[in-house]
């Protein structure tokens, strides 16, 4: 099976990454940058071009991995006839491929990719949804080559994912930086906040957030809140959102 | 040394665990309910009592972990001539002791506690503080037999380390807790985002977050944060919350 890869973000490299460690052929790769294009081609020891016209039109399988308001263009202009044509993104139904294709799908490693840190595909969950049988199958055996969690999700509830995503990922990153500017700006070392992190994210795996919150907006605990609304008042932004999600939490618990 | 604990909660027990297991000898506890008192002295193998009036006056160290609003009447009605009293609260400034105890400090460790999940003390930051510096050296010395990681702090510090704890820990929790309801809400299995919640865990290990922060906000991505907004219809609480905190990302990220 050859693979091409397009695009050349953080997504596309780890995957890349991961495809050649299992073996898997990657033939070319296409990035709109020649530099990036460069850079993954060489790691993956193929062909690179930042034209999308140069693209090989016998491929087996297209894995493209681009931003999502660029997808549909680039769909528009690969010329295979025969080849699976995919894309990797949380948000963007798999309907986008119709009457376009005739073989097509979605996978989509539920995962964030950053160029800082390498990732384990191993225990990603790798959500895959296909135009036939035929299709999903071949997406379950190279998704199977790369991690032990491949699961057939459809365009609505990978819509859901991605939407859960941000509040577990983004939103929570968010919440990290509040911490670490709080300590920042007070001299004290953010890493002292570390196990705390790790112990609270841990702590999901075996039990339902809702039956583990802890803190003072919970247990209504107006003195704490209100001390702490008074440190906040150098940071008017911060003392915003320690409000607003202190009111949803007690909101949220009111009839638990 | 002879130790009293004082309280019989998620941290006093963690801590008696701890204490236990690096051989140091608890003579006795108490609890405001006989049940729980019971519990954890059976546990520590030792004297219980639910009355404040029999807490032994000859001991060591008092270790006072109860709710920060019964702290001050607790600490006020202790007996000790020559004993260390210590609280293990965040928020509550060393001072409360100030004129009542000749020996006293803080001892925090900066971690959350709960019955269902055992807690390994090893690498939790022990915040400690105290009146004079051979007491100070007392709680090192201890701090040290159950963790790598003892620092002295002041109570300004500790307050800001409590409040930051409440952005990383409490509200990042309550972030899980939607991504739970909307895949609930949708039969998907929350599960699935377990991988992406370590990993944005771990990630800030090694990076500063607010280098590593990711999504539509911080790309201004409108199209993805508007089709966020319109599943959320269903669930007017979050989509509230979707939009605050992404305008505090935009807000945040804006200048840097």
């Amino acid at each position: 099976m050859n693979i091409v890869i397009i695009g050349a973000g953080n997504l596309a490299t780890q995957l890349t990454k991961s495809l050649l460690s299992n073996n898997l052929q990657i033939t070319q790769v296409y990035s709109r940058s020649m530099e990036s294009a460069e850079t993954l081609g060489k790691l993956a020891n193929c062909k690179y071009t930042n034209d999308l016209d140069l693209i090989d039109s016998n491929s087996d399988l297209y894995i493209v991995s681009v931003n999502d308001d660029a997808i549909e263009d680039v769909i528009s202009r690969l010329k295979t006839k025969t080849g699976i044509i995919v894309h990797t993104a949380g948000s963007v139904p798999m309907e986008i491929f119709n009457g376009k294709y005739e073989k097509y799908g979605v996978f989509y490693p539920l995962q964030t990719f950053s160029k800082e840190k390498e990732v384990d595909f191993g225990m990603i969950p790798v959500c895959i949804e296909a135009s036939d049988n035929n299709t999903l199958q071949t997406l379950k055996d190279i998704g199977e080559k790369l991690s032990e969690n491949v699961q057939e999700i459809n365009s609505k509830d990978r819509k859901i994912l991605h939407l859960s995503a941000v509040f577990v990922c983004n939103f929570v990153n968010y919440m990290y930086s509040i911490g670490e500017e709080l300590n920042n700006k007070n001299h004290i070392d953010f890493k002292l906040l570390i196990p705390l992190i790790i112990e609270t994210a841990e702590k999901v795996k075996n039990n339902s957030p809702s039956n583990v919150q802890t803190g003072p907006a919970i247990r209504n605990d107006q003195a704490i809140i209100n001390k702490h609304m008074e440190l906040l008042n150098e940071f008017p932004e911060f003392k915003k959102i320690y409000s607003f999600v202190s009111g949803c939490i007690q909101e949220f618990h009111k009839d638990k």
